[in-house]
């Protein structure tokens, strides 16, 4: 339930996370994500109370105070919201103008429905987040058979997040009957049966839907996955960008954004931070005639420098052309193997690092079309799978 | 639209697909799922009618005949019972007693829910599946204000698979109105409304879910994948259970569901057809001291034998176990790398190989042990995630 400041809301960055200078000591990442909300109310159960402490003191989060839920949604609520009336005993907030009540589960809020919700409470006292039927809606009778099918177009999901002016939904709870506490799901009903406030409704996006089943679960994995699979950032240790690394940076800008590249690592380490003030999560390393990763050595240390461990994975795919003519093949895939006992180092920091080995012919350009066509497919596999049991592995195309 | 047979539905069997001798010259598999259902009539739009015609013959549906979709729900589903009732032109299907309504954005329809749909139907004249709420649905003013909130536990989602007597429900399109067919979405309304027919409403579970949004394809993806990926069948070319064999079987099993073991395919094939009738699509061959890959060429050669194309990707692992002091490690590697020009020949066919080589030290159990577990989780990683981009690779553990 976080409680916006009393200012007009401001659009904050869009990052989700970024790496920082203001890391603390656990050097993860700093959550600013719209810093105009100045406290954020979560009700957590008492058996989820050491949890929830141990996520925000590893995070660092500065604005969340928690509070004891209730046995109902409605209970939960009210709780949040006597702590930001001074009710709770020891609380140092301060009671807020608009506050927005929104649901965990509905992890994929963006900051701009928040800012339609609140300027629409300011205006109206109270306002939420609604979606179109997905089914229709019907009402049964007690024993089992159709009563009534409502006309979908009439009708809307009430979703979250919702924004009320504090002082008409804190009015709101405390007035409310025993049943509307123990058996109502809505809070704009509650403004409206307590305060006489008509809630104004606003669409929302798709992405507010309620995560509640197993395949909710699913697609939230799957919107994390793709979310932070879509930039990469090239490092090479060449300034070319004709021929073979051109040809692969191609075929990556076909499948991902490649959103910076830096040629070499600049010993003070401009290059990188550069990259690294992105929120880019995957970094592909270009070795050309180069089987040591000297390249991929000093990124990963670059980025050990920055965070020593990340929220989400991040993916290193070290890639090695290799002139299979000129040199040992079998000695460069035994020198190249150590690169497993390196790659379970880094693990430990939430590092996935991946090795790939494009084999290069001179004299045969379909052939080596073919096997940095097929190194792309396999890198862009390697970001987007992020499997922690292939670290280490040395992929050959 | 399916139409089930008059007799009393009858539960068949519950795969989904299995290839058997039946098979046509495609090889493809035969779909035999929900037997008692004896026509399934589908609204196709005319510019997807070409793809659906392939499908059908690709799959060799049997019992699948087409209709030219409507431009409103409710017309597509009258085109279908015009279909059934013989007003089609050159229509061969029989009419039928109870037919049921599906959609085709619930691909996860179980036989049970059909089952008590169809029942329900033929007692009650119409009868369809529901689910419980999981917004709040409200009715808005023309303005945008909320006008009223709906008790969510006196509510119910209309689902699919819905079932009617056709004569209930064909005599309710006839007289329905230009209206009702426009902007009308809930077919046991009709129903009601026409013949004061009351449906029985059945609760369905949640895999009726309809698959609306980009997150659903996603859900729908994993579901699949989560599905295909869950029992793995073990060919060995030993007949020893214990130690190395027995260690990593027993980590298998901790993941993966394994459904059955061979141990070597015998010359008659008759092991390898006992695992060919289950529908596992995942196959782990185990090589004891052996770098090349007979075991897992036979394997390959009877799937071809069975299926000459699958319709969901078929893993199989080729699992190397290799006593790295007594054999040269970069030849073996080398011999391992012609199992990519292998991978490429049974794509093709939808056959998905990946090759893993467990570093086996006779004095060193725990490293061995260590290596063991890393190779479980690589196999059960190359199953779950099944990538193509991955295929003959040779992972290291």
């Amino acid at each position: 339930m976080p409680a916006p400041r009393e200012e007009t809301p401001v659009r904050g960055p869009r990052n989700t996370w970024r790496p920082s200078p203001e890391l603390g000591s656990q050097g993860t990442p700093r959550w600013d994500w719209v810093n105009w909300i100045k406290d954020i109310v979560v009700a957590v159960t008492s058996e989820n109370m050491d949890t929830m402490m141990a996520i925000i003191q590893r995070y660092q989060h500065q604005r969340v105070t928690l509070v004891e839920a209730g046995a109902t949604r409605h209970q939960s609520i009210f709780n949040g919201l006597k702590a930001l009336a001074g009710d709770h005993p020891h609380s140092k907030l301060r009671t807020p103008t608009v506050v927005i009540i929104h649901d965990a589960v509905r992890p994929f809020v963006e900051e701009d429905v928040l800012v339609k919700v609140v300027t629409a409470a300011k205006d109206h006292g109270a306002a939420g987040a609604i979606r179109p039927l997905v089914s229709t809606v019907i009402s049964p009778s007690a024993d089992g058979y159709l009563d009534q099918s409502l006309d979908r177009s009439r009708h809307r999901a009430s979703e979250m997040p919702q924004a009320f002016l504090f002082d008409v939904i804190y009015r709101a709870y405390c007035q409310c009957s025993e049943h509307d506490m123990e058996f109502g799901t809505e809070c704009l009903h509650l403004a409206l049966k307590y305060c006489q406030t008509k809630a104004k409704l606003v669409e929302g996006p798709p992405d507010l839907w309620k995560v509640t089943y197993r395949r909710d679960l699913y697609a939230m994995e799957s919107i994390i996955k793709d979310k932070i699979s879509q930039q990469i950032c090239v490092v090479m240790n060449t300034k070319e960008d004709a021929g073979c690394i051109g040809f692969l940076q191609g075929l990556l800008k076909k499948e991902l954004e490649v959103k910076g590249t830096s040629v070499t690592l600049c010993p003070n380490g401009r290059d990188l931070q550069k990259i690294f003030l992105g929120e880019c999560c995957n970094f592909v390393c270009i070795n050309v005639m180069n089987a040591d990763f000297h390249q991929t050595t000093e990124l990963l240390d670059g980025l050990r420098s920055r965070a020593p461990s990340f929220f989400y994975p991040v993916a290193v795919v070290s890639v090695h052309f290799l002139d299979s003519q000129n040199v040992s093949f079998s000695e460069r895939m035994k020198a190249l193997m150590e690169m497993k006992d390196f790659a379970k180092e880094v693990k430990n920091r939430n590092v996935f690092l991946y090795g790939v080995l494009i084999s290069f012919t001179q004299d045969n350009l379909q052939q080596l079309q073919e096997n940095i066509r097929q190194g792309a497919g396999i890198i862009t596999s390697l970001i987007k799978n992020r499997s922690a049991e292939l670290t280490g592995q040395l992929l050959v195309a």
